[in-house]
């Protein structure tokens, strides 16, 4: 059963990336065809992939790039957009995405994708994961197209929790400043506090607590960090890492997303208005077509899942093959820089405790 | 003093609009500019202007649409962008904007306009004008570009407090409702409650009371509940008012807008790219310039501060004669309406208690 991951993948250096083939909208062909887009690109991914075996034998064996780069492993059930996370976890034993998650969990995975329903991975990943040691809450830190020279910023938490307290957000600021170092190769991200505006006795009262805790941790910690942001600092460029409460980043992140597509609509009812507006919009085609490119979400696909024993990257459940593809190119990136350890000992070595505190253990060493 | 006022406007039955020509980025030519471009348009408006006597008398005599429209008023002072909101309540009595909120209070203006500080806008409009009775929290509403027919959402609270429980966000529903009605003229707006999801489970725990609350008003308060709604759809179609507390609301409004001005300098640089692009751009001229007032920030100008004995409209820090004119146009719209009163008695008749009292005083009457 293990004999293609264990002989053609694991044993050439290859980074295994488990894959759910099921519960994306479009179904396993669109999955199938964005791995296979990957395998062609980079010849050091190998693939596990989960669900329904006969059906994706017959997708595989049509894609030439995959030959030998696949392992399929059967999974009787699927969840369901629709699906309660906690029904997941009592009745899910025999799904894709369960089945993808546990390749990470014992170890045959160096990271995991899927389409599927994001609360339920969430749920089912913290179970089966285990959160990392000194973690509370696990978030999950997506891409932000932006103003920046590398064209996106991190934010997190997107939505894994509505809570967070000062010590979460000094937790989501590390992880965040190392997803930042590991996943875009900045090697002294900046961090920024999301907040209503930006002097320092502005916002809640967790909030001005953790602008102490993660000015306290930024030297050691290896990243610089700018203070408070603003929500229009989310697309922008005075810092690459946004840290936020789950609540507020969800409203973000879909604030900006139904931005972006009303834009999108609007753009092309001006085009499509008079016969010389068309003609401009088919001269107009390769520079739209590069506006689309630069914020197109599909590039940007892939919430990362932070805090646990190992990596899950979350795609839209819309993804087609570019999507799916986008996504496995950032798994493949955190798996093979060794992103969950570098994490872990990131998180334990950091200071979560009161100044005075800190203080005190510092004279002593 | 009072001449020209009595005369030339309220006798008229002219709206009077009071408004604060200093403090704003443009200083008092973009200000006189832009109630010169109203003044043309609505023979139905009268001005009260507040700042420097000598330099408006020299503004305001070379714009002929406001002969006879307008008295100036001077004031020593201005209130900067940086001055903290508590100063100017300790020596802010000479500013041009606590003078323009007075002629408000004394009942001389229906409505006051300013381009100046937010918060101490706020600050001054709350203790001057003071709270309407039953409202705990004033709030600011804004207009959103959406995809409604009207062109615009309306949410609240953008900002006056980063705080709100279940009684304020029912105020607020009632309020924008009462707002949707009188600004935008829907007889009955659909109002919608900010959440991370649409299911009825989700949220804080001050969210799923909300939702309770506004439920049980929305029929007498004459608007359609439409439940939970997601930060999509701020600029989407499903709600025409929509409910949170500001924290939350500051950080989508700056978000939204930072969205959307990433895209439009993408754009621009998307079609300067080569020659054949700019050939382009130059016939999608009309195109672009249809989408651009579509979205264009200065024509959604005026925050409105609701939850007062009087109704302040805050223009955009930047705005010119175009930004002006929009927010004085609101002005007039609110003003003439009676929107202060009809909002009063609209949070007067609102049921803010718990269940089981509300109904035995139903059954009492």
């Amino acid at each position: 059963m293990a004999g293609l991951t264990q002989t053609a993948n694991a044993e050439d250096g290859r980074t295994i990336v488990s894959v759910d083939a099921m519960g994306g909208d479009r179904g396993p062909a669109a999955v199938v065809a964005g791995i296979s887009l990957s395998a062609k690109k980079n010849p050091d991914i190998g693939f596990i992939l989960h669900g329904d075996k006969p059906q994706l034998e017959k997708l595989v064996a049509r894609k030439k790039p995959l030959a030998g780069r696949v392992e399929i492993r059967h999974a009787e059930d699927v969840v369901s957009m629709e699906d309660k996370p906690s029904q997941v976890m009592r009745h899910g034993k025999n799904t894709s995405m369960w089945s993808a998650v546990d390749c990470v969990r014992n170890g045959e995975a160096d990271v995991c994708v899927s389409c599927g329903n994001t609360g339920a991975l969430m749920m089912l990943s913290v179970v089966r994961l285990r959160k990392l040691p000194g973690v509370n809450r696990p978030a999950i830190a997506v891409l932000w197209p932006s103003a920046n020279p590398q064209g996106f910023n991190i934010m997190l938490d997107a939505g894994a929790d509505i809570r967070a307290d000062e010590h979460d957000l000094l937790q989501y600021a590390l992880m965040g400043a190392s997803y930042a170092r590991n996943g875009m190769e900045l090697q002294r991200p900046r961090v920024g506090l999301l907040n209503v505006g930006t002097e320092e006795h502005k916002g809640r009262p967790e909030l001005r607590e953790a602008h102490e805790l993660i000015a306290q941790n930024a030297e050691s910690a290896n990243f610089e960090f700018v203070g408070f942001v603003e929500g229009r600092d989310l697309p922008g460029d005075v810092a690459d890492v946004i840290v936020t409460d789950g609540f507020t980043g969800n409203v973000a992140l879909k604030t900006g997303e139904g931005t972006a597509s009303l834009i999108g609509r609007l753009l092309r009812e001006a085009f499509k208005y008079s016969p010389l507006s068309r003609l401009a919009a088919l001269l107009a085609y390769t520079s739209l077509n590069r506006l689309n490119k630069r914020i197109d979400p599909r590039r940007v696909n892939g919430g990362v899942f932070l805090g646990l024993n190992g990596t899950v990257v979350k795609s839209h459940g819309s993804s087609d093959a570019t999507g799916v593809s986008a996504a496995v190119k950032l798994a493949f990136k955190l798996g093979q820089s060794g992103f969950s350890q570098k994490l872990a000992a990131r998180v334990a070595s950091a200071v979560s405790l009161p100044q005075d505190t800190l203080q005190s253990s510092e004279t002593n060493n």
